[in-house]
């Protein structure tokens, strides 16, 4: 699981910093979360292929997270995309990209599919066989959802010498991936886990950008392998988070915390701080896994 | 006056080009023209300061020419702006703005102003002591406009010694300038002339951008100082040209050429050709005088 971070400051893009945008690859999947202005230039200078990019969950409609994503679903079309594009986001998008597509006189040669988001509950966004996609209700000034992004549990590792020591037909094999019990050559019922052994773990992402502080989000994301949660102030703004509806290092370290994550990364800084090490030594203090995004790092998430 | 290129790339923007967008300065007002994806990095970049930006000119309404629009918008209420601003654009631009606006719940806090147009003969759309702004009627895929800005005639210059020679009392000096002939303190009526020489010849600048190649804009833009003239391709892609309604450097040379400007600019490069020198030469064999824009260029039109 790698966590691509094209930009993670708030407010305005600048020369050397870039509003939301992170490429999640989990399970195969490329997943694009939010898509401030600049993000497809971001795409490019991470090589990122941009044809892989089939699913793009936007978190709310403030333009630091947002405002790149009409002129991708454009350089998309230029780019002769065939594969469908799904977006999901609030309510609002599909009317702001079709009105520009409209006015523009140019439609997507690529089927473009809007899964528009009103519920206040969370829900099941995207499920295929490999991975799951939730909406995590966050609490912010406007209509917000963060995105959980959960592995499904693989086959069980199949334990070959042993299958061969039982004697078990290969026509089997696929049987004991799935946790069967199979009879073997000779007759005898074979029990599953004499020959195989757990599978791997799933992994699981949680992104939550933008929120105040919010303890109702824990039981959605406990225990997940890495949250990303904003952090647009430090303890000494804690004035400025409550009303403009952010929260500070220390809190998303207190939600990391209570919610028992392994990974907690950080990001959503406001442009105020020249020196983002300071979120990491404040978040340090409640909850020792941090990790800072910065535009252009890649997180290998293990 | 100055011309500073933030952006004259055509289609998508990369990690080392930038879509169309270029600030104007004549006769001290600031104009911006064109505002594709990144165009408020680049005036970061270039230093150009926000709120010296009153007037913004949207030729039409492709992705290339205006998707960084709504991000400075956003960002000017960021930085707390409070003086007017006037967007001019096509029919349509209003609705673009005020609904992204709306579905984030922030409206700006500086008067934000519309000039939408739909005329398809040249108007004047701005007009003060010093300059005024024109439509040049484009030809392009959709309605497109160019924009010819020209500065006022000035004062006469007071050719002061010949002025005290006269005996011409100071406060006689305005009128002077404004050329009217005065009586001086002998009682002699001295002919303007006589104590000034001309004004400085006023600079003029047409934007013409994007347009398929069409003589019908030679009488709008005819002895203008310096033309900003799209040349998508060069001839060899002639074929081209025609049906996606842009220019070659050979015909923007030869629109230059019987308009007799003094200086032809070229852009609105495809991202096909990696070496930009081969307009300069292309253009060169039919008009003399040629200037390759590029991002973060500052061209000075004498």
């Amino acid at each position: 699981m790698k966590v691509s971070i094209l930009g993670c400051y708030a407010a305005t893009p600048r020369s050397f910093t870039n509003p939301t945008s992170q490429v999640l690859e989990i399970n195969n999947h490329l997943f694009l979360i939010d898509c401030g202005e600049g993000t497809q230039v971001q795409l490019r200078k991470n090589r990122i292929k941009f044809s892989r990019i089939k699913h793009i969950f936007i978190s709310h409609l403030h333009g630091d997270h947002f405002y790149g994503l009409v002129g991708l679903v454009s350089t998309f079309r230029l780019l002769n995309r065939e594969k469908e594009l799904h977006i999901y986001g609030p309510k609002g998008i599909k009317e702001i990209i079709t009105l520009q597509l409209k006015l523009a006189n140019s439609w997507t040669n690529y089927p473009l599919i809007f899964h528009e988001l009103t519920s206040k509950e969370p829900q099941l966004v995207y499920e295929d066989t490999k991975v799951s996609v939730s909406t995590i209700p966050l609490k912010h000034r406007i209509y917000t959802n963060g995105f959980l992004f959960r592995e499904k549990e693989g086959d069980r590792k199949l334990l070959i010498n042993e299958a061969v020591k039982y004697n078990i037909d290969v026509s089997l094999y696929k049987s004991l991936k799935k946790g069967k019990d199979v009879v073997s050559e000779d007759g005898k019922l074979i029990a599953n886990h004499l020959v195989t052994s757990d599978p791997i773990p799933p992994k699981s992402y949680a992104f939550c950008s933008d929120t105040v502080y919010d303890e109702d989000i824990v039981p959605l994301i406990r225990n997940v392998t890495a949250l990303y949660h904003e952090s647009t102030f430090l303890e000494q703004e804690l004035d400025l988070a409550f009303p403009t509806k952010h929260a500070t290092a220390r809190q998303a370290a207190t939600i990391a915390k209570k919610a028992g994550v392994k990974t907690l990364i950080l990001g959503h800084y406001s442009t105020r701080y020249d020196n983002i090490e300071l979120f990491k030594t404040e978040a340090e203090t409640v909850f020792p896994k941090i990790i800072l995004a910065d535009d252009g790092k890649e997180i290998t998430v293990e």
